[in-house]
């Protein structure tokens, strides 16, 4: 049985525990972000010459952004950190360490506890994003709030406000599909299967670091953000912030594929079909894919002569031109007919 | 009467009005710290060659750090920030930006929220700390996470784990008066008065920025940490950092005065006097100081040949050398009769 501490002291001193590299590699190796970690008032952090510092905090809240009863206690570890770092990764940026502020239920600090620890030091190895500190204390709910300290060349982050009209809208990976997975989620009774394909995107978030890394080094985006409250959402949030407008072509969206076991094949464009059935599958897929949240794929945009620049598919994620920026600051919805729709923000808004 | 914001990007724009600096001064002055703040995926920090960066963050939560019924929103919005700018204090450091993770009901978007916004901003600009980005959500219960990033000079911070047996221990101003405050605030009915002086210290806590980048700039201080939890629990910590003891005298401690309306006078060392009522007192009192939270005091140690050094007063706050650093590992706690007895932590801890 894991043991549950009894005091703050002690409940750092398991985390610490748990992320022991990060004492002894802050003191040691010099090429390494921190040059202290957990244990003092604050943690000490070096910057990298001629580089920004990328700041961003999320919060990850038992009952609003994840439920204790349905979500495996490795996933909201591994969550709370990844979707943090899709916020470097919207930036262009390379995540270098995040502090951890948990509030916990007694009754959670042992077994629950070190599964959530699992989890978190599982993304913090493979984002290479280092724990630096936090804050911990006890409460009836779980309560997470997640700083990740990121890194980028001055003058190469990708920004929400420099869209330009006549620039290509790109997406990368599959739009809707965390929320599908979410939906799952909530329908199935009994344990969780944590490597359900279907489940996946929606568990273990992958920002798309690799692929906005390049396309600010190469310099090829004009600007980008990554997809967490659904495309419709934050599309107008970075056409608002560029005061541009956007027409996305429904025929061109890469929408969930709704029929199981074929996930992993590239995605299609999203094509109405003849049977009723086909349509109703097909409408769903698209309200997922306008409308659906948590996906933390990349939204960029290019100027029409880098276009081409753009591979179908980078590092394994493929990238699909959904449309393109206008000048009216319209954001329209254009399919097989001649005729438009305004899209209007449907997506997540803790707010509405 | 003040609007309710209807969507989180109204939310964000209301908070961003009340902030307006950030944005200008961001984009026109490439001597502020922020490239970019708030409106993006994350903020962008421009650090300061031949500087480390200062990383941390704080919980402040309804209920566990404050009561709704019973802290103006004012004052929640000004301590959530003291407290995380002191443990930039607490390295020696410069507070330069910090983010915002706020979650609150419905109902107090609207009053509560400009009282709350009023108090932070008066705080941010006290301690030149601007607001950089952050995270809004709705819930039942007030949240809020503060992260500031601070800067100090490679190789200058004042850390926990390099007191060094014979040096001297000092504490600024009197220790145990925001308990004090805390206690005579859930005592009183009714509306509080902001402006209490037996309140202030708890309302309304100083971070000792000045002192604290003095002693680390004079290269004075051998290591410092801020009073958060309560001398007897943090004074632990700091020996337990740095593998040494204490012995603290009793008769030095500079405890909160507990006579009304005297508060303003230097603080003098605790004595215990000879009728009953004043040793009650007088014992009331060094429990405050020794296990009372929230003082947002520095703790710091000065090697014997340095602690000349030290003024009795800087910057208007007194300084004490109260005890000093032992190889013995134990926290001793002398009287005035020859006997030593042991201190054991007994300040704050969500965890006991």
């Amino acid at each position: 049985m894991p043991r549950r501490p009894s005091s703050e002291n002690s409940f750092v001193a398991k985390i610490q525990s748990r992320f022991s590299e990060a004492k002894s590699r802050a003191a040691k190796d010099a090429s390494r972000p921190l040059a202290l970690a957990i244990g003092d008032d604050a943690a000490l952090f070096r910057p990298t010459a001629g580089h920004e510092t990328i700041l961003t905090c999320d919060w990850f809240l038992e009952g609003t952004h994840f439920l204790r009863g349905k979500h495996p206690a490795d996933s909201v570890g591994w969550k709370c950190l990844a979707r943090a770092v899709s916020d470097i990764a919207a930036m262009g940026g390379r995540p270098r360490c995040f502090l951890l502020s948990l509030a916990l239920p007694a009754e959670l600090t042992a077994t629950w506890f070190d599964a959530f620890l699992n989890g978190l030091h599982r993304a913090a190895r493979t984002f290479d994003c280092q724990l630096a500190g936090g804050d911990t204390t006890r409460r009836s709910e779980i309560l997470i709030n997640i700083t990740v300290a990121g890194e980028i060349a001055r003058g190469q982050a990708l920004r929400r406000d420099s869209a330009k009209a006549r620039d290509i809208l790109f997406v990368s990976g599959r739009l809707g599909e965390a929320e599908h997975g979410l939906q799952l989620l909530r329908n199935r009774r009994g344990k969780i299967n944590r490597r359900d394909r279907d489940l996946r995107k929606h568990l273990y978030p992958q920002p798309r670091l690799a692929l906005a890394q390049w396309l600010a080094e190469k310099k090829l985006a004009s600007g980008a953000m990554d997809l967490s409250d659904g495309l419709s959402t934050d599309l107008a949030r970075l056409c608002a912030a560029s005061r541009v407008g956007a027409r996305v072509d429904i025929g061109k969206l890469p929408v969930v594929n709704l029929a199981r076991g074929k996930n992993n094949s590239r995605p299609k464009p999203h094509r109405s079909r003849l049977s009723s059935a086909h349509i109703a599958k097909a409408d769903e897929a698209l309200q997922l894919a306008l409308h659906g949240g948590d996906d933390y794929e990349l939204l960029f945009v290019v100027p029409p002569q880098k276009a081409g620049e753009i591979p179908p598919i980078f590092a394994g994620v493929p990238l699909l031109a959904i449309g393109e920026i206008t000048k009216s600051r319209k954001i329209l919805l254009a399919g097989e007919s001649r005729l438009a729709t305004e899209l209007r923000p449907a997506g997540w808004d803790p707010f509405r």
